[in-house]
């Protein structure tokens, strides 16, 4: 047992388990390659041997929990217990494709169960989302503001972009990524030719509001 | 008294009022959407509620103020006051389209009343501003050189784009967000073969200010 | 004399001179705008007052200065001077359009001399240039490696893009702003289906440069 | 042999190599440039004498080493040995154009043999990479994730797009750079209306993945 963590800790192991995720992962998604059948099969073993060896010390560090109801308090056992338990149902590519799918989604998410520093940046991440939760707050404020003042002036100009508050704000996200943003002001210029003013400004809102999030969250991480 | 304010500061509330808020806003903008008649009554009436409740814990604080003249000296005494007054009015969609969206967007507003943390991001970017005049100042000072050579040599090429100097400056902008930038330069490396220059210093310069301007308010925040 | 400094250094002032200075320059560069001609002329006589001011101003620092030799030592008494001196000659708009662009270019330039935070601001810019030195240095490597690739490979797919190396480094500056290279991509796909590898590769290194660059700068000036 | 040294690390003769070998790589690299066929011959002479003059450096200090065996273990002697070897054979443009551009791409190179600081910058990019490893990792399991449910929805709409999981990954990078990525959405949308959420989600996911990922880097080198 105690030789079976000494492999799974090991750091050879574990890239030789990631790379035969993200091989199998690419040539079993890809259609297109031409990869010689053995090959394939080859693939297929390892990456099945891979959750038997997932399934094993799954059950080992289950078996070794003194009181069972912990065991699934930690939410990563409950994510490594899920991604054992869809990753033995067989694909079958023939019937439903869907299915196969998502199972193809969970045998990816196994290299989040043996590479721990995954772990780690995903809790960091998670972590970080509470602080962004006020920021989004103001920025759906300033996308609704200039929503709600886009769709009633340019409704008739272009309906397909401005129809009503929600698609406005679609549209406005795509300014804010600089996507064609020209092609939308352009367009109300030709009515409204103080119109820029509007998409000035919320650029420059928007902006300021995001690197203001940015610095906002390096400042608190150095602080801890 | 007391057990109001504690309603007020009360987190799950706080969440439930955003939410009513989040909806109403949506759903009452969209058209679109296929909501049953019943559901959207029931939105109405909590929307109503929540400004009710915003009226009352208003008046509750302008009672319990022993000065009144200090109360309205606190801005955002102020913006509570004229968001509570302008979600009073009703919204007849029928006649003033207009009118119905500007109170609309103050109803949105009412967010910023409920949830401090809100005021204190609000109070935050309200600070951050006059570092940034100075660097707007310089980047107006970059825009206006390259703008006024820009519509010197490049009016007859496309007036569109070049026709004075007001409209140079929104063409830099937008060479400034990379949105088609090519397309404007192409056209005038046609006739100036090497008006690339022109247009790569302008984003070195204005990418090299924007940087520093980051970097300034970073350093800023950290000192103090 | 000490009065005279106490109106320069007096915010009020500053904010009122830089006013002029903006207005001047907008209103005077664009002639689309219907502005009433006595509001014209108003402005016309304040900016004339402004580059007196600043005439005046600067007589008496030179004349202040016990050694005149070091006085032009300063590289900032040479700007204000030159700013004053090209200030004073006068636009005639129907002939030499060339100059006069110059000229208004340089009055522009008068808000460096009133603003002191703006000089503040172009000395920290300037002592931060030679930092960029290696990095350009590195990133001009990056480029001629893959614009001598690209330009190997992808000459005959397309000449205007990839002709010889210099155009195809400005090619590859637009990959990096990301406009519009996936047309460039697919269009090389075609013909070299793994290509995307080059494409990926280069946004992936100069990405890398360039954020290790911004970090290498902020960690700079925390140190100091 | 001091002497020589001398002259190597002196910044005035490092800024001349540095500016024959830019100018040499871009005037022999460009076609179409009129040069005078007697400044072509000079700087290809001065090109062939720093050849030279880094063939002797190198001779010099592999002479120098006691211990020939331990030269070649640092990576950097490596590097200036196959630099200099590979320089050392003539380009004849004529014949072999390939090995003509790959020894060029070489000569470029010797700069980071002569300047110190693209050395330091080098060796701080590559001890930065692992710390990008894990990040890339996850940033993978959210790419394959959005291509596999991608592929599986919208291959029917676009196949040249969405045919399969590797090529959704490319399309997937394409909207993440923000590259036309609205046409991408909007031909899905006209089929699935919620298809936005997809790609808000995506461009959230990726975008706040990239942030924490920068951020990181920026504390972790602050620590050290
Ligand atoms: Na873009
Ligand atoms: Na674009």
């Amino acid at each position: 047992q105690s030789n079976f963590f000494k492999i799974r800790s090991n750091k050879a192991f574990e890239l030789f388990v990631v790379a035969v995720i993200l091989f199998s992962a690419l040539v079993i998604g890809a259609k297109t390659y031409d990869i010689p059948a053995h090959v394939l099969s080859i693939i297929v073993w390892l990456d099945r041997a891979i959750t038997a060896f997932f399934f094993i010390e799954l059950s080992i560090r289950f078996i070794g929990e003194p009181n069972k109801r912990t065991f699934f308090k930690n939410p990563w056992n409950v994510f490594d217990t899920l991604i054992v338990v869809v990753s033995v149902i067989p694909i079958q590519d023939s019937e439903m494709a869907l299915i196969g799918r998502l199972i193809r989604i969970f045998r990816v998410l196994r290299m989040v169960s043996i590479v721990p520093e995954l772990r780690l940046l995903l809790n960091s991440l998670i972590k970080a989302l509470p602080q962004l939760g006020y920021v989004i707050l103001l920025m759906f404020i300033i996308f609704y503001i200039y929503a709600a003042i886009g769709s009633s002036f340019f409704v008739e100009i272009n309906p397909v972009l401005w129809g009503d508050i929600s698609i406005a704000m679609l549209t406005l996200f795509r300014v804010m990524t600089f996507e064609d943003w020209t092609d939308v002001m352009y367009e109300t210029m030709e009515i409204y030719p103080f119109s820029w003013i509007f998409y000035l400004t919320f650029i420059f809102l928007t902006t300021f509001a995001f690197l203001n999030m940015v610095i906002g969250i390096v400042v608190n991480v150095m602080e801890n």
